[in-house]
């Protein structure tokens, strides 16, 4: 529980359901770990308070307990160089709120905001999959689809912030399905767990025999246990999300031609159903000329939390 | 025909049919221009050879024929840093080839090679519609289409100089259409010009009554005017274009979050024609929180010549 080390980062990942936190050292090393439900509420103080609970917990139980910097990792869109969050869908008393200022008041030390996919693209760059490459792209595949664009060893993040919207790339314009966006045929809508739930629910009248009938409260990773087991109803249903993801990636390529695509979140557990299908997409789409690697993320959940010490470091 | 100025570039444009070259100041002004056949066959150094005429012309014709470099736009992909073509489509004779290397030799001022869509962004940028900005994508809907993206005042090249290959994103990818790339449904099959003649030629018959059913030799220039006539075949062809421009260009918007996009080659004369149905679709499926201006290119068939002597001072 500690450490001695001048430049620990205390990193905050909020997500919609549970506020993550934990120390980590300049070399990557998380050093302590907390979990806690996100407060409710809509009032952005609730959650500078949670924040700033978590930091004074780990303040009184570390030896040594100098902080260098607070790093929060936001889902939604922040200008990063002001600190402040411009919209996140599934925590919307955030918008507007100048987060990483009302922290630096509380703790007296410097604070700063990212995207949770940036973050995550961080984080596999710096201790995952990407270690030692320049020019990535990380696909996070959870409740929705995100994404961060690493160019030559900088985080991209656009004139707005709103860069990498990866999961708001069209795969099928006049398919139909309506995005939370407002677009329709949006990558999101295709590989995201509730892309896959969505889509088994849509097919199981074609599979009467499926072992996902019986599933009261199906989820992607049910689904993808059914295909490991060779249920049908999961295999068609992985086959189709990996021929979208696929076209997304192709796309990335030939837009920005980046060294290796790191794909992450939940839904990489189904990576041995989706993968053969993916890659003959991107194989048949993509440039001819470029070489790229695509490959699983190694982070787990803690890609956000490590990016976001980095980017403090 | 001649100048004092210490930072004259002689830039050539290298087309499939056409050598366009002139000589560039240090402000943009073009003062002399010169346009030949690209010399046939399969040898490199007739290529090579046309462009050092080229140049000793204009030296013997000028008065202080002191060049500080020459900078060669390549239809194909480059690699910029060796000054290598490394694939050429229409020029296959160049691929692989050390063009640079071999105008040095000969001329004995430095050389430097470009491909010709990333020029004419940089074109845009430094003398046209995009002067002011730092992070811009051009799309070039010639024959093809072509892209170049430049972020915070820099030219996006990617790993191995296969970046912004705009005209081969997907935004169609079950319709059907194959492209010379290899995939089906890329922007290139819906918005080039060689597009717009294909698409009406197949939607023709539906059109007994159109004016362009009695010509021969069909162009996009031609339909574009039997369309501000009011001809239905050419309107219903220039919208459709105009939606698949704009599911492209709200893809763009989404990925990289750009300050403006603008639009250039000869198909952006038709804009009267597509602009609204471009702009529909990027309301519809670009990201909300972002502004981009998308405008038309303002420097013509001088973009390239232009971005190429940009490049070299």
């Amino acid at each position: 529980m500690t450490t001695g080390s001048k430049d620990l980062i205390f990193a905050a990942d909020l997500g919609g359901t549970h506020l993550r936190v934990a120390t980590v050292d300049e070399h990557g090393k998380i050093l302590f770990r907390a979990k806690q439900h996100t407060p409710d509420g809509n009032d952005p103080n609730g959650i500078v308070d949670a924040i700033v609970r978590a930091v004074n917990e780990y303040r009184t139980s570390a030896d040594d307990a100098s902080l260098k910097a607070v790093s929060v990792v936001v889902p939604g869109t922040v200008k990063a160089e002001e600190g402040t969050v411009v919209k996140a869908p599934n925590l919307p008393c955030l918008d507007g709120f100048p987060l990483a200022t009302a922290l630096t008041n509380k703790l007296g030390v410097p604070a700063i905001l990212e995207n949770d996919a940036n973050a995550a693209a961080v984080g596999e760059l710096w201790q995952g999959a990407a270690q030692g490459c320049r020019t990535i792209i990380c696909v996070t595949l959870g409740t929705g689809v995100g994404g961060g664009i690493i160019l030559d060893g900088e985080l991209w993040r656009g004139v707005d912030g709103a860069a990498a919207e990866i999961g708001h790339m069209c795969v099928d314009p006049f398919g139909g399905v309506a995005c939370t966006c407002g677009s329709r045929g949006c990558l999101e809508v295709f590989a995201s767990a509730t892309a896959i739930v969505r889509m088994t629910r849509e097919a199981s009248p074609r599979h009467p025999d499926s072992l996902l009938q019986a599933s009261g409260n199906l989820t992607a990773q049910a689904i993808f246990e059914a295909g490991l087991k060779g249920d049908e109803l999961a295999l068609e249903i992985f086959r189709r999300m990996g021929v979208y993801l696929g076209i997304g990636l192709a796309n990335l390529i030939n837009i920005l031609n980046p060294e290796m695509i790191v794909i992450a979140g939940g839904v990489v557990n189904g990576w041995d159903l989706f993968e053969k299908y993916m890659r003959q997409e991107v194989e048949e789409r993509a440039f001819p000329l470029v070489r790229v690697k695509i490959v699983r993320a190694k982070c787990g959940d803690d890609a956000g939390l490590l990016g976001a010490a980095r980017l403090a470091i």
